[in-house]
């Protein structure tokens, strides 16, 4: 097993409320001297998130690696990396919402894992959280913790996988964000699925967002931005 | 989880002895009809692979889907990507060999199955071996094992993963081609580290299939034709 410091962690970072919100959790918890951010540009056609993903990171003075995945697109077409509608939100095939890839998280934290392995960060941190299970089975601690096993025996690599957000509600979740200092921060995130700025306000994802932040009685940083 | 048929199986391909018998392997054992292959190009140094997998696929008379992956190479350098000198075999720092990518089969594996879960392949077939096991720890059983419960529960894809090399000598799959009806694809394949065709001979790879070959008593049909 190669020896790792479970005090340095590196942030799955997307740009969106979720992850954003873990960067600051993991600053909070290990120092930023400690923490850095991995972005990863798998062809997703709202480009501004890598934008969102790089100034968040910028803001927060990590560290910031962005990887290139081609393989998603060259594996077919879905709705995040295509042009398809994606407002109905579930695909009537398999029940799956048509924003699913299959196996995303999984790629995700393996090529996260092996970033980890050569920069020496012995922990990772993913905002993936099955409260708000929508449908991704990559997203659930059952995954996770599977594949945190594949991860140790393949990479010889005893890396911790930390999922801050796996059983808060959005509610929960946007006041983790004020507790751990990230709200200012939330104004740079993306969410929309729509890919607007500011946000259509009618998507799935504009909707839990907005739910979110109403149950926590706190404004959204990013409509009061925009307003 | 999905229904699978695990009768259909996409074998990993890359061009080598071993994947190549793996191929025939599940020729024979599924027929031609219920078998495909993939082949990665990770920005492998030896590009001829690619044409031997393209080619022993065409032979063999089934689909073959070749994906890219850019992010092992945006992941730094190593010696199958790179230009560095591969004849010394073992990387001083960690005991690996140097041409180890972490994670890679976990890598190349995940991304099979979702082409295995949208096409319909109910089983993985990979050439991986421990007995001539090299320091490569993606290539244990166990982590393959540990590797399809991720996927399973990842991507809710009850999916086999065959190994049907994981326990023999490089002599007993030498044989098993012979029994498959592999060796005359064996003049396809590439294994030589330096690239060179007809290989060099002496790199650790060309060494092994030769001492395979030798202990099987079967003259290696790449040798043969090269002469």
């Amino acid at each position: 097993m190669t020896e790792t410091n479970k005090n340095r962690a590196l942030v799955v970072l997307s740009g969106g409320q979720d992850s954003t919100t873990c960067l600051y959790w993991a600053i909070d918890r290990y120092g930023a001297g400690n923490v850095g951010a991995v972005t990863f540009d798998y062809g997703q056609r709202h480009r501004i998130e890598l934008e969102c993903a790089a100034k968040i990171a910028e803001a927060a003075g990590v560290p910031h690696t962005q990887l290139p995945i081609d393989t998603f697109s060259a594996l077919g077409g879905n709705a995040l990396t295509g042009d398809s509608d994606v407002e109905s939100g579930v695909c009537e095939e398999t029940g799956l919402p048509n924003t699913f890839v299959p196996g995303r998280n999984l790629i995700f934290l393996t090529f996260a894992a092996a970033l980890a392995y050569r920069e020496g960060y012995g922990t990772l941190v993913t905002g993936v959280a099955q409260t708000d299970y929508s449908g991704y089975p990559d997203c659930r601690q059952e995954t996770i913790d599977a594949l945190r096993q594949s991860i140790a025996l393949g990479m010889e690599f005893d890396i911790a996988i930390e999922t801050p957000l796996m059983r808060l509600t959005k509610a929960e979740t946007v006041l983790l964000a004020r507790d751990v200092g990230a709200l200012e921060a939330m104004a740079c995130t993306h969410t929309c699925y729509n890919g607007e700025r500011p946000p259509c306000g009618h998507c799935p994802a504009c909707e839990l967002r907005a739910k979110g932040f109403d149950e926590a009685g706190i404004p959204d940083p990013l409509l009061e931005r925009s307003a």
